[in-house]
Formats: C-alpha cells, structure tokens, sequence
C-alpha cells in the first residue's frame, strides 16, 4: 500500500508503554532523532511493535508544523 | 515559548511553494531526511521562511503514525 | 506498508481539483457513501490519482469525532 | 449545528472501551465497514454513547489520506 | 447535531480568504480574541460563510496542544 | 521559539487529569471560555502544568473547524 502521506521516516521502536486505550511509542530514526507517536493498544498488536522492530513514523504534511528561534 | 509538541525536529528550509491561502514548506532535517510541511501563507511571512533558513519542524505526537514493512 | 491508522476505507476516486499546493479528492466507498481529502499536489501525482481509480480513504481514529442528532 | 467538516457518516455504536482519559469507540456504518475513534471520556458520557446508539463518524477533510495498492 | 469535540467556541466570522480548494476563515470570538481556520471552499458556501455571520470555532481536544513562557 | 500554528491563546490551567499515556488539561482563556486539550503525560510533566499556571493553547488552522447554528 502506498500512501498520500508525505512524511515516512525509517527507524526502529526503542519503547512502547501501553494504557487503557492509547500506547506511546519511542521511534529512533536512522539520523538519531527520536519521534513519539501515540496510536491504539489495537494497532501495537497488529503490527507487532515492540523494542527493537523497524518501523516507519508516517505524518500527513498539513499535521506538520514550523518554527524559528 | 516551550510547547507540549513532543517532535521538534531541527533542520533547514529548503523550497517553499506559495498557493492562495496554504504554502508547502520543505525542510531538510540534520541527518538528512526531508519533511514537508503545509502551513499558512500567513506563517511562512511572519516567520520568514524561505530556503536556507534554520527551522524547526514540529508535531504533536497523536499526529504520529506507525507503519511497518 | 501495513499502517496503524485503524480506518482503511476502501473505495474509488470520482474527482479531483487541484489548487496550488492541495487537491481535494472525492472517493466513493463500496457501500456508496462519499469521502472528501484534501491531501498535496505532489500526492496526487505521484499515487496516480484520477476519477476511477482504485483508492483507500485512511483516518487515523484520533481525527475521528462522533456526533449524534 | 451544522459543521464544516465534509465527512459524516451515518452509523451505530457496537464498542466502547474506556481508559482513564480517552474511549475507543467502534461504529458500524450503514453500508457494514466499521469506524474507530477515540474521543474523551467526558464526550462518551455527554453524548450518551454506548453500544446500540446511532451516531456519526465525523472527519475534516485535511484528516483524510489516501492510498492505493 | 451533537459533537464530541469538546472545545466549541462562539464568535463572529471577519474575514473569509479563498483560495482554489481552501479558504482561510478568521472568527472573533466574544472575548475579542481572533481564531484562524482553514477549511474547503465548499464549506465555506454551504455554511454561507462570510464577514458578519456568526459562527463557532470547533477542535476537537487532541488537536490541542499547551504551551508555556 | 515561534511557531507557525495561527492559534495560541493565553489562559491558565484549571485542571490536569492523568491517564496512563495522556493527560486531559481544561485551560481557562482570559476572556473565561475553556479550552480542553489532550496531551501525552510526559509533557505535562515537562512542561510543569498543574492548576494555577499560566500557558498557552496551541492550535494548527487546519485543525480548526467552523460551524453554524
């Protein structure tokens, strides 16, 4: 499946920590950078993230903001 | 001003492209990877966005989603 | 690519128009129910996107709200 | 109240499943295709929400990718 | 109509900027504080949106983020 | 840091409720309406958030609905 989405960063799930309803997952990024996502307890299982899978973080270009110092 | 967005990430302009109400913003990230971003003409002037400025991308992390091979 | 967002609709694209930096891009579901986007021109071209094609509406569930009469 | 969202989609509640500050709520379309949400707690009690409900999936435009196979 | 967003602010709309596929919106609310949105043209007419017509800002409580000095 | 997002309204927080991996925080605007944003718990432990502090809601345009009566 190829998606709309403009923004999909290669790295690997470093953390997850699961709640009730919503998980937070720490990506690393092949440059170092860390990227937080939070997504449903659901899709951690379906697609079987844990510490250590590669994965992807994928953010639609109008969610992404800008700022100066 | 710090801001509860757990991914700012820092990089470069690189190309803006102006329509009527919304300009797309392309920055390049330290590592190398590419973002791009959609924002008011509005912002990119008051925040003087233009290729070769330093800037920051910024996402809340519920716009964050996780994708795997 | 398998992603997190929990809603993959599927269905066909029945128009697009195109602005400067977005498109707005009407897809038709199997059940017959319309679906707007409004994703960038760079998207459109690069996923080939045009009345009857093949194509997905995808939602993340943290951008879906409920409402009730 | 009629909202500037594009996307309303006619349905029933069949799930709720609540966490501490958030609800999944599953909805079944009228054409059989499911829709998953998470909203606050405080909207599920507002709104009356619980399997059998009818209610509405709601999705600005700008929150709708698309992707093709 | 009922909505889940929970934050529904009531004000007056000022300004309406088209573009091809967006239109920039600005609301004053009774505060006297101003809110910017950006929605489709095609809202924009079936709401009759236009300078002087009242009107609410509606986001929903993910979209929020929090910030300190 | 300044950021692009059109919306930042001034107010003070009123209340912080903690789930597992986010937290809900009602903000009251200095004109009096409340705002309610969800954020991850990390952030409002980063940024210091509890009753009685001054800050700030943060909202993209594109995140922004209209309605009408």
């Amino acid at each position: 499946m190829k998606i709309s989405a403009r923004n999909v960063l290669k790295g690997k799930v470093v953390k997850v920590t699961k709640g009730a309803v919503n998980s937070e997952i720490v990506l690393e990024l092949q440059g170092g950078a860390q990227i937080v996502s939070v997504i449903t307890n659901t899709s951690v299982e379906s697609l079987g993230l844990k510490a250590g899978v590669d994965a992807y973080a994928v953010v639609k270009a109008s969610n992404v903001m800008v700022a100066v110092d």
